[in-house]
């Protein structure tokens, strides 16, 4: 932490996107983000947002740059609702420490992030954004881990799950005040030969926000109650003890089911919510393809077309080898794979009807964030 | 009835195909076709199985031919299941008559089945054909209406829906022999308003057999059995009411609602199951479009991408309209729906991506069966 004048705390972290692996899906309360059910997740190690925030003790306009661009805060509340908390929470701690003291301190806030990644990718990186800001808060004002992880909860909810390395536990709590809602870190060490491959899939369709398709799922789908209460459950002890035993196969076959689950239930909603398109499900077809002797593969979708493909580190070439036959990967995308796993992928030949990916990220999972 | 000389019987009958509205996926029991849940349905008075079935009193093979070929029943055992049945019935009733009566009577059956629409369209047509050799044995053997239901059920389980017209309910039953699994006519009278539009859209794509597909969802979906016991028994009240008081937007709601969910529950099965195509989603967008004011046509699917949408009469030309906006119609069906409504279309406008509908067919429903 630098302090650039007694006035000024600035704070830089890079912090990595999540992807859960039993998914976060329905609000119990839109306001403090307080889930249905429990989710967790794995961090990407490759895809970050690298973030500095600027405490500035004067009167001011609070500001936020996301890869040179301004953010309008008039139609984005979620950093001004941070921004609240963590005053609250720096007033809160000086009346601990003196009861006397003026609590009228004023202060705002300058956030700079940049995304190693385009955010027009579609891949979701608003959760690692608030993760930063709330890790940065956190350094800032000395806050601890729950601090912390209702800071970038309010933000984004799945940000939480970004504030550590490892497996990551995502608990809905049961309290109102959201004061047992917290992501922690699980027991398990680190499964460090986690790799996931991740295909930007383009699409034009118009997209139901994760907001919104949370909200119509919840009101209108008759089998999300079930998959809240006796389906997540199960799930995230089978992810744990499949993580903790080094068990591929019964953990990809979790998380393939979940990810499944979840888009189920968006069809199930009314209006129907469809998030996986043509291409997404031409990769299912290739994972079940890659999978037919042995489980070695698993894929997971998010609010959006997206693959995300869990394997182990030395299943990686053969697997984009079964890519390639079908799918039209960017060369320079591969070549920085061939480069950093050092091996070489022969030319396809070529496929009936290829799909287009127009972005491969090959990245070790589980990483977390670190501080610079 | 004719008889051609003393042994042997034929009839000839027409039974139409039916719209589940609220979907049968899943069987408790494969060798008797007995579902896990109740369903209801309409039948589509246009598309027809006529069917002639001899009985002939002398040992023979039996023979059957649809659309003029010859059906391999050595790789199609449903047809022996049937003849055997109705032997057995016959013979049952016989030794009622007369104990001493020799047992041994042979006999063979000839079936020779003629549907008025294409059967590679991939419109269900096992459901009607399986209705008419029950419904042409039934007057041949004079069975009552649950021995000939029983007969149609067990050549293909929805065929028992099509033996009535009106709005039908299939029973699941809860015996394990089957005696009370049957469909029934509901008392609600005719409502002869109702319409369907028929799209079959292509598909290359293998697809999963409905057998194996309800096989692989009854085994490893967690979402089938919350539905089951839940939600299909609330919707089929809903549907009877919404039916009785003619309460179209109740039953239309109903209706998609249940398409998405029996879609869903395969997308939650191991690996998923999706029978939904471009197209389908494409006819699924221009229905909200159409209901946006008011809820006037219902969209349902079945195991393949093929649309069937239920509107009153008085809403077909204004939907056809709608259709044609974004979906190209072959000017033939469009001619002949022209004809049979007395309205005339437009050309459309040109569309950015039309999608390719290769046949429509347009029906009223709930007619039921007619005999010859």
């Amino acid at each position: 932490m630098s302090h650039n004048g007694a006035g000024v705390s600035e704070v830089t972290v890079r912090v990595p996107m999540n992807i859960a692996l039993v998914k976060y899906w329905g609000k119990r309360d839109e306001q403090l983000i307080l889930p249905l059910n429990d989710s967790i997740s794995l961090t990407v190690d490759k895809l970050t947002a690298e973030t500095t925030v600027r405490m500035i003790q004067v009167v001011g306009e609070n500001t936020v740059e996301i890869n040179g661009r301004r953010v309008e805060l008039s139609s984005n509340k979620r950093y001004q609702t941070v921004f609240d908390e963590a005053l609250r929470l720096q007033r809160k701690r000086k009346e601990d420490l003196n009861k006397n003291e003026n609590k009228c301190i004023t202060h705002h806030f300058e956030v700079i992030s940049k995304t190693n990644f385009p955010v027009a990718a579609g891949l979701a990186s608003s959760a690692a954004g608030f993760a930063a800001i709330a890790r940065a808060i956190q350094k800032i004002l000395n806050l601890n881990d729950t601090q912390a992880n209702r800071l970038a909860r309010i933000g984004s909810g799945s940000a939480c799950r970004s504030m550590f390395g490892g497996l990551v536990h995502w608990k809905k709590g049961e309290k109102e005040d959201g004061s047992d809602c917290v992501a922690v870190k699980t027991e398990s060490e680190n499964w460090p030969d986690l790799y996931c491959i991740i295909l930007v899939f383009n699409d034009e369709r118009k997209k139901v926000g994760s907001s919104e398709g949370m909200r119509r799922t919840r009101e209108t789908s008759t089998l999300l109650k079930h998959r809240i209460e006796y389906v997540v459950p199960e799930r995230i002890e089978q992810v744990k003890k499949a993580y903790e035993s080094r068990n591929f196969q019964d953990l990809a076959r979790v998380i393939m089911a979940d990810s499944n689950q979840f888009h189920a239930v968006c069809l199930d909603s009314i209006p129907p919510i469809r998030y996986l398109n043509e291409s997404s499900w031409r990769l299912i077809e290739l994972v079940e393809k890659f999978n037919q002797q042995e489980v070695k593969a698993a894929y997971t979708f998010d609010a959006g077309p997206n693959a995300c493909v869990i394997v182990q580190k030395y299943d990686v070439p053969a697997f984009i080898r079964t890519l390639l036959q079908d799918i039209i990967i960017p060369s320079e995308d591969l070549k920085s794979v061939e480069e950093e796993l050092k091996v070489s992928f022969d030319c396809p030949s070529e496929s009936n009807s290829p799909i287009l990916c127009s972005k491969l990220i090959v990245s070790p999972m589980g990483g977390g964030p670190a501080d610079s």
